[in-house]
């Protein structure tokens, strides 16, 4: 009862108040309680990477779909059609990866600009085909239509995975480890070369370490084996991916369950080539790979007596490390930089996707 | 191995074309053939309704997305944003409905003009759970962003149906009654009310025929007993919802089917609103009950010798009659207007998603 008259309370105190006010999580505070209000009990709701629903026997059915439109989540003018294609799937597995489950269907919703080439077209879909057939994603469906002014894309995909294997956002537990699968902060630097209009040089080849944060932006591979693999390993407990930087993807998880996180600057595993270009072009390191997102990896926690075994058989299964970056506090909403010990302040934060 | 080589000329040949050369028909048959080749057998793909995709025992899982621009399906200063709610979830369900089956759960992708008013969003969302509420669907999950210029929606629906009972569009057979529904035709004279400025008087009340055309127009309700009630009924062959106009859905059903259609205009079961209204503005009534588009009633064909219990069994159930318009014939690809027996070209063709 006390729930519900603090919504009817919000409601009405919403004269002249824009989208802008709100931003993404004040958006989804507002909207979802009157959604998740009716829900059957088996089901889970808005909130994690996807949605869950039960299947066959123990298998459940994960469901994601994500928008993504021309001038907020790419430019169309300046990402090869081959990379879109791939990366509009790409996004999508990565939240499959992320509850641990194995991507299945896939449903491709577009709305194509009339002046839009067909051979565009074919290379957007050479690139989808490229990844799907990678990850034995079948495209069933979708629907296409003409824009009037921007590409517009949403994709849709189906998974399954055990229930008992199933990963959330709000299993993090006072004193576990928290980690990653992958390097941090490339894809943003890719993204900062491209606003800079540094991704093309007119009759020069790129540099090698700006030519790799743009392949790490544009080509994101989704980490489907390293979470149907974590998902297994006994003591792993959230997980999600790094879709906004670990910066804001930290806070959904001290939000779901309740806690709070340190970490340590120096442990956030970067690429020679963002460090190359961060000490060229004068960025904060530590900013871009916190806060720059679309990294894609995994971001997980792991009880504190299970870590050094699920990083030997991480490491003896992807000859690469899982890497440790802090770890999980009872400090509710509390998100620590320490750097060699010490607290301190990074400049910008995650991406708000109403905001910034 | 002669079809690799067809699409592979098809490929070579794009250099300058562009999307709206091609048309919806042609961009399905031009990509679809590519992702359908490696599909597991025991799924239906691209073409129906709704993808098709094995569930527990006999029941399947029916998927079905939309999706909705401002400015091509919508005008976001004129719907109220009740309807557009309602609406965005009416026109999946409609899918759902069209192959026999029942809604489950919904999915929303949301990108939002960042000077869109919160109560705007609210009366939304009212409007979307009016419709949810009335029939059962869950809001599971989906994506919300800002959008730098327009609104944009991205509905999927999940539902259920048992595999005995779906229909398709490749069932129709010569000699099959054809049958609607509804009434066709209100939602497109709706909508020639809304482009012609005639959907708002100002300090004056409208007349009850345009108010209920709009009404049709901006609240269409899904045939969901309809069609859960008929894809039970022996005889009943193919079946969808009528969501671009008869004369586009038909040629759907004799493309899939592989024969042709005879319409008799005269049994166009039509409103005595938008008789009032065609009289009154000077429309083609014919033209739009075949071509208006949006009608989200179902369009199905009947075996000759079930179609009188079927037309029976439906009135009693709905008071109201199974209109019976025409008929399937052999004539592959044709589609033959009838008035009073005799031959007739129709002004305009059905609604083209990308060249209309």
């Amino acid at each position: 009862m006390e729930r519900k008259n603090k919504a009817k309370n919000k409601m009405k105190s919403s004269q002249g108040l824009k989208i802008t006010d709100l931003g993404e999580f004040g958006f989804i505070a507002r909207f979802s309680p009157a959604f998740l209000k009716g829900l059957p009990k088996k089901l889970k709701g808005i909130g994690d990477d996807c949605a869950i629903i039960p299947w066959q026997g123990r298998k459940r059915l994960l469901v994601t779909t994500d928008l993504l439109l021309d001038g907020v989540h790419f430019l169309k003018e300046r990402i090869p059609p081959f990379d879109l294609g791939y990366k509009s799937l790409a996004v999508n597995l990565s939240d499959i990866a992320a509850m641990g489950g194995k991507p299945l269907y896939a449903f491709l919703s577009i709305a194509i600009p009339s002046e839009t080439e067909v051979a565009w077209l074919d290379d957007f879909f050479r690139g989808w085909k490229k990844l799907s057939s990678l990850t034995g994603v079948a495209l069933l469906g979708g629907d296409t239509t003409r824009s009037l002014e921007k590409l517009v894309i949403n994709v849709a995909v189906l998974g399954e995975a055990e229930k008992n294997y199933i990963k959330y956002r709000s299993s993090a537990s006072p004193g576990d480890i928290v980690a990653v699968t992958g390097d941090l902060g490339d894809s943003g630097g890719g993204l900062r070369l491209i606003l800079a209009g540094l991704d093309k040089r007119e009759g020069k080849k790129l540099p090698p370490a700006e030519k790799y944060l743009l392949s790490r932006h544009y080509r994101p591979r989704p980490h489907l084996e390293e979470g149907f693999f974590l998902a297994r390993q006994p003591g792993v407990r959230a997980m999600m991916d790094v879709s906004d930087g670990i910066d804001s993807d930290l806070k959904r998880i001290m939000e779901s369950s309740r806690c709070g996180v340190e970490v340590h600057l120096e442990n956030l595993p970067v690429s020679s080539a963002l460090k190359r270009c961060s000490h060229k072009y004068g960025w904060n390191l530590e900013e871009v790979a916190t806060a720059g997102g679309e990294d894609y990896c995994l971001l997980l926690t792991v009880s504190p007596a299970h870590f050094a075994e699920v990083a030997i058989q991480f490491r003896r299964k992807f000859q690469r490390p899982l890497r440790a970056i802090g770890r999980i506090t009872e400090l509710k909403g509390q998100l620590t930089y320490l750097l060699e010990g010490r607290p301190v302040i990074l400049k910008k934060a995650g991406y708000d996707h109403f905001k910034s």
